[in-house]
Parts: C-alpha cells; sequence; structure tokens
C-alpha cells in the first residue's frame, strides 16, 4: 500500500511514522508513507502559496496551483485520492476497511481557512474525521491512515478487531484485567467463572445495554440482530 | 490552560508540539502542554503495564494500578479528565468550546485492546472522536487538543471561527482565491461583483444547498434558522 501526503506541514508527520501499527507495516515494507511539501510546489523564494478569499472574509485561502501541481506530480493512474474537509462525508469504520484495501492512497491537507473549492473536483472523495473544526488536515490525514492501516491482513498481531466498538454496529463491552479487586473497585463475578458461554452472553448483553444507553442511534435500522 | 497527556508512547507527542496553533500558543506560555509516560509508573524494570482480558478474548488490556497512579501523581482538585474512547460521548465542535474554557485538562490515552474499565470509573467524561477504531488514543487526544486550542481567545491570528463548518450548525460555504479562472475552472461570477450584499446571501444560500445536500442530518430541528 502507498500512502502520500500533501502537506504544508511535512515535520508534522515524524513522530507519526513512530506509530506502533503504522511503525512496523514500514519497517516491513508493506505500507509506504511519503510526504510531500506542497510549498516545494509554490513559485519563488517567498512561496506564494496562499491568498486571500474572493468576496471577501477573514483568513487566507490555499491556491489551486500549488495543490494541484504537487498533485499532479504524484498522482498515478491507479491513485485514490481523498480530501480531508469538514463538508465531506462522515468518515466511519467501514470506510476505514474501504481504504485498507487500497493500493494508492493520496491526502491532501488543508490548511488556514481551507483550500480553493475549486481543488475538491480533483479529488475522489471527501472525508470528515467528525463535526469539529482542526487547524488543519494533517491530524485527520493521520487518523484515516492509522484507521486504514491497522485493519490491513496481518498488521495486529494478538490483537484482534473481531469484537471492537462499530464492527459488528454496537459498542465494545467492557474489559478488565487482574487484579480482580482493585482497591474495592471488582471486576464482575461472571468474567471469573470460567463459564464461557455465559461470559459470551454477558458481553453481547453489555454491547447492546451500553449501545442502547450511549449511542441508541446505532441501533436504528437493525434487522440484522438476532432474537438473542 | 494546562494539558497534561497520560499515555504510554509520549514520543508520538513531539512533533505535534510544532503544530502552527499549539506551537505559538505553547511559546506564549498560554498552554502547557506535559506528556507523562505512563510506563513510568509500572513496576520492575519490566515495565508490567498490561495484562489478558478476564473472560478470554485476544489482545491485552491495559492494567489500573500504572494508569491510576498517573493520575493521581498529576490530578489537581480542578483537573478535567476525559478519555478518548469508542464508548464516549460524540466530539462536536460544541465540546471544543466547552474544553478550550477549561483550566486544567488531562487526557488518558487506552492502546492495546483497550483501559481495564474500572479506570473509567475515575474520568469525569469519556469521549468519542468518531465511529471509527484507531490504534490508541494518542491521535484521538491530539485532535481534542487541536480543536481545543484554536478556539481560545487570540490563538487563532487573521484567521476567524466565525464561518466555519458546524460554528452556526451548517457547512462553509465555498471558498476561492486569486486566478479567477484557473485552467478553465472558474470562481462564480457573484465573488467577483463586489456586491457584499448579494455575496452574502449566496454564501447563505451555499451553506444552506451544501448542508442540505451531504449532511441533512445537521438540518433536523433547526426552528432557529430565519425565514432567509
Amino acid at each position: 500500500m502507498r500512502i502520500t501526503v500533501l502537506t504544508m506541514f511535512p515535520e508534522l508527520f515524524g513522530d507519526f511514522r513512530k506509530s506502533p501499527v503504522l511503525a512496523r507495516e514500514l519497517d516491513r515494507g508493506r505500507v509506504e508513507l511519503k510526504i510531500v511539501d506542497i510549498k516545494e510546489y509554490a513559485p519563488g523564494s517567498f512561496r506564494w502559496i496562499d491568498d486571500s478569499p474572493y468576496g471577501g472574509g477573514a483568513g487566507m485561502i490555499l491556491r489551486c496551483q500549488p495543490v494541484l501541481d504537487a498533485l499532479k506530480a504524484v498522482r498515478r493512474p491507479e491513485s485514490y485520492v481523498v480530501i480531508p474537509a469538514p463538508v465531506g462525508k462522515v468518515f466511519r469504520q467501514a470506510d476505514a476497511h474501504r481504504f485498507s484495501a487500497m493500493e494508492d492512497l493520496i491526502l491532501i491537507c488543508g490548511h488556514y481557512e481551507g483550500l480553493d473549492a475549486r481543488i475538491y473536483e480533483h479529488a475522489d472523495e471527501l472525508i470528515s474525521v467528525g463535526d469539529y473544526i482542526l487547524t488543519g488536515g494533517e491530524l485527520p490525514a493521520m487518523v484515516l491512515i492509522d484507521a486504514a492501516v491497522r485493519l490491513r491482513e496481518g498488521a495486529l498481531r494478538g490483537e484482534s478487531t473481531r469484537d471492537e466498538s462499530f464492527e459488528n454496529g454496537l459498542l465494545e463491552y467492557p474489559q478488565y484485567t487482574r487484579p480482580a479487586d482493585y482497591q474495592g473497585q471488582r471486576v464482575p463475578e461472571i468474567l471469573l467463572s470460567g463459564n464461557h458461554e455465559e461470559i459470551r452472553k454477558w458481553r453481547l448483553a453489555e454491547s447492546l445495554r451500553l449501545t442502547r444507553k450511549l449511542r441508541p442511534d446505532l441501533l436504528k435500522d437493525r434487522p440484522d440482530l438476532s432474537e438473542e
């Protein structure tokens, strides 16, 4: 999997490479992460990269030319171009699975007030990581990469993704580890029972209870949920 | 504003400090960011930090002791403790405003399969940055910090937050900058007209049109939207 990020702040991606799962995939050569500095494509020693918005308003807008020239330099026929943007489709776990199967993913990070809207027309998809505003597209790009890379075959070792929140459309049941009593806080007795069928039922019931209590929106339109 | 992050991977936060707005706030001494290594609170040279889940299952669970001892060491009476977690309340722009006003914010990052659920009871709030799974709580912590810090008085300079997506419950209208024609892609004529009232109306109409088309869910329950 080849991932290319276009950004004005390539220095923000240095430590990101050390993220446990990503670092392993990079080391193994199973994922390639290339960070491209959009400023390299801006003209002159002044690196003219942004300008005021047409029609007035605060802030600066990233210009078409440096962004689209940078894109042209890295885009291949098989590339899938995603721009993290508040106006995008809301990112969900199913999208992480979809991205994890891509061979060539390009992410374009906006900054300041945003990108010239004409740039959006060159993307295959706009994605929003949530209903909030960040200073740029860099953290959302890291979120998309992290969510996708960990789902790749063999990326996680002992860990499993099957029972995680959202994988079955429910929140995950609570997990506990030793000791059974930590300063008076006790682990639910059933988990100490060794009765695997009862534990399975309890976990399912907890998932449903938590989801109903905290995220009833996830339970709408779920005819697939069995009687159990 | 004092922000403390408890994490097993403090090295992931080095470059994060260079984020444009955060870096300025740190330099000015208006925000203090302390990264605490949970491993420092784990016993022995082996740093026993995680263990298998009670009741069976894949993956490892962070133990209560190192996390809660680290929390105890940094928590003050005025601290507000947030744990990024998939089971948390969905983070929205209003939460970013709420966090931006806090004087002492502590974020606890889970990793692997997650935290022992008893740790959650020591938090003031669990927050989910979206319906997807990441390898740890580090990126969500950065997202919360970035979203909150940029909203602090004086954190943004020329930029404005007023017209941004979600601030008025709508997606933002498209923005353009020079040139008016970029390789055949033209800026909407009205933005070149200089008629500020018409531009204001066009932007509002575009915000509504985009929101209705892309995020109709944001338009439910909006009796506050005026006739215009």
